[in-house]
């Protein structure tokens, strides 16, 4: 049965991406009633109230099909960067911009370069589009951006850097990255992604929108699906030189960004309170799961993000599946060969402190 | 600047999509207060209720990444149309299934078979993987079942049946379909894009659902955003044989369907009343702009969907124009190469009657 039907074999060797467990899922499978998700990053505080307000005004006009130009949120947006209307483009999340990407420039046998332990849809999108992965090893948990610059070679098109990378939650500082930008050949397009720029509390982090002025390969990637909180509604961002987004807007699907998600964007950059307040949940809940994970012994990686990659000491898998059970969601990295690590997300501070206390039962 | 940078040589020629214009669009730029658009076949009545309540719940929870699985509403549809859950795939509108299917199954090369005047996305999707486009006339603005099959040869990948047809509204029938199936090769893919199917009115519309048993070859595909009101959303699906899905899921972006959409589509399920509500005002309407036509001696083409191809006997773009002026937003058909043709959605009675009168001070 179909097996007449041919293929492309460039698909065949994608890897599944391991999603984490949805809440009602876990409700479903282990007859719980209260679940808590701390895998996927998600912004504990919910969207923006004024988010709220403007969705439901538009939810019932869903009947008509959205503005393929996201002309309101392109405006506000560009203005709020200081960039032209031109430069942005919007996906489906930046999971499908990262798929426009390849699809735009990716070639068979093009090389494209990226951490061993990064964001996993590089991969996928690189290899839709038949590319070579060239994986360079993360030292100190931390991208190293010398040895990608050595494993660029005249068949590289692309090059990754997950800035704070997701999952270990460190950065790359100004100076390597202005290090990198001046040495990687100009046909090589270097794509940083900010999906969590917005936590980042490091005075060594580069402005990468600068390097737009002297750059003309750089493209960068942002979220509303993190701080911002609307992660269920899928928009992501990415900024870059005029001419660039024009080739990546030919490969974008005309009506891609749904209408809800485009008057919940407008609204919630409207809100910087809902930022403010909850990044200021953000950096106790961190000190409060240092504190804790110093108590029991677990060895953290510092992050500049709303998660933290913590060290188990025993098998992640058994961790994440005890901890299952007890209601409690978190991120297994096994899928990155990791094999005792783990990634929590920083929740609000109930959910934090149901995470230690189960945590310390299971590890105990 | 950037001429450094190689962008993938098929996606060069990819035409732009012409979309019917935003209402919000055509306010700012004319300056107009009240602008009825009948451009893009969407349901005048809007969504379900029963859809809008459970979007004003979900709305509050879209910090929450959706379920990349679509547990529910795969539950709910597959069970509707008699089918197996893995039967089904979801796609950030028909649109994106069409790029997916593009991309599990075709290379550079291969030839891909459609109407000459269709759904222009078959294109759009062909070429962003490099496929060469063989278009087969219509006949009497129908497709040519008998030419499309002699078009086929050993290149052939993938066939693309709108039925009925985008933008002429026609049908056709199960004699032809069940003809074209039994000799088609079983390599080659045959997809029924059925976006319009619920507003069908033809005892001789074939049921391609029944198909599957016998055929795995065939990929039926169907939308959210037609008759259940929800174009703004961005849902559509598709229906073939379990290991033809799961090929196709290899590609899709994991999170690529939004949690509004997932709810709304599984209320809107269950609110048959208001698909067979809006199936009776597209009855009365389309009789009624039947009727009007005639009265201004424009000839139409009878439809089996929410819209009309008319021929305005005149330049389509001036009409166009000219209507906008007057705040109605038609479709000029010159994207398709038609020079005096439109298209008009059935739009509620005073806008069908509004519409005509508008038309009648254009033409007169």
């Amino acid at each position: 049965m179909v097996d007449k039907i041919v293929v492309r074999k460039e698909i065949m060797d994608i890897k599944p991406y391991v999603p984490g467990k949805p809440i009602d899922e876990v409700k479903r499978e282990l007859g719980l009633k209260e679940v808590i998700k701390l895998a996927s990053n998600e912004n504990p505080l919910g969207p923006s109230p004024m988010a709220i307000d403007k969705m439901k005004e538009a939810i019932t006009k869903v009947n008509i099909y959205p503005d393929g130009n996201v002309h309101n949120l392109r405006e506000k947006l560009s203005k709020s960067l200081g960039i032209e209307a031109s430069q942005l483009i919007f996906g489906n999340g930046s999971d499908e911009l990262l798929v426009l990407l390849a699809q735009a420039f990716i070639k068979p046998d093009d090389e494209v370069v990226m951490a061993d332990i990064t964001f996993s849809e590089y991969e996928f999108a690189t290899k839709i589009m038949g590319g070579k992965i060239i994986e360079v090893p993360l030292k100190n948990n931390t991208h190293d951006l010398e040895a990608m610059l050595a494993a660029v070679t005249d068949k590289t098109k692309m090059v990754f850097i997950c800035n704070p990378n997701n999952p270990t939650g460190t950065i790359v500082g100004r100076r390597e990255v202005e290090g990198f930008l001046a040495k990687v050949p100009e046909d090589v397009i270097v794509v940083f992604d900010e999906a969590y720029y917005e936590y980042v509390d490091n005075s060594d982090y580069p402005q990468t929108i600068n390097y737009l002025n002297d750059y003309d390969n750089v493209i960068i990637l942002r979220t509303f699906s993190k701080i911002y909180g609307l992660g269920g509604l899928r928009l992501g961002y990415g900024i870059s030189s005029s001419k660039l987004i024009s080739y990546i807007d030919r490969v974008r699907q005309p009506f891609n960004i749904n209408s809800i998600a485009q008057v919940a964007a407008e609204a919630s950059l409207d809100d910087q309170d809902h930022v403010s307040k909850s990044l200021e949940y953000n950096r106790q809940g961190k000190e409060y799961l240092y504190q804790e994970f110093e108590r029991l012994g677990l060895e953290y990686v510092p992050t500049e993000t709303n998660f933290i990659l913590i060290d188990l000491g025993r098998s992640n898998q058994e961790v994440f599946q005890k901890m299952l059970k007890k209601g409690i969601i978190i991120r297994s990295l096994a899928s990155y060969g990791y094999e005792t690590e783990a990634r929590v997300t920083i929740g609000l501070p109930e959910e934090n402190k149901k995470m230690i206390k189960a945590l310390e039962e299971v590890l105990s």
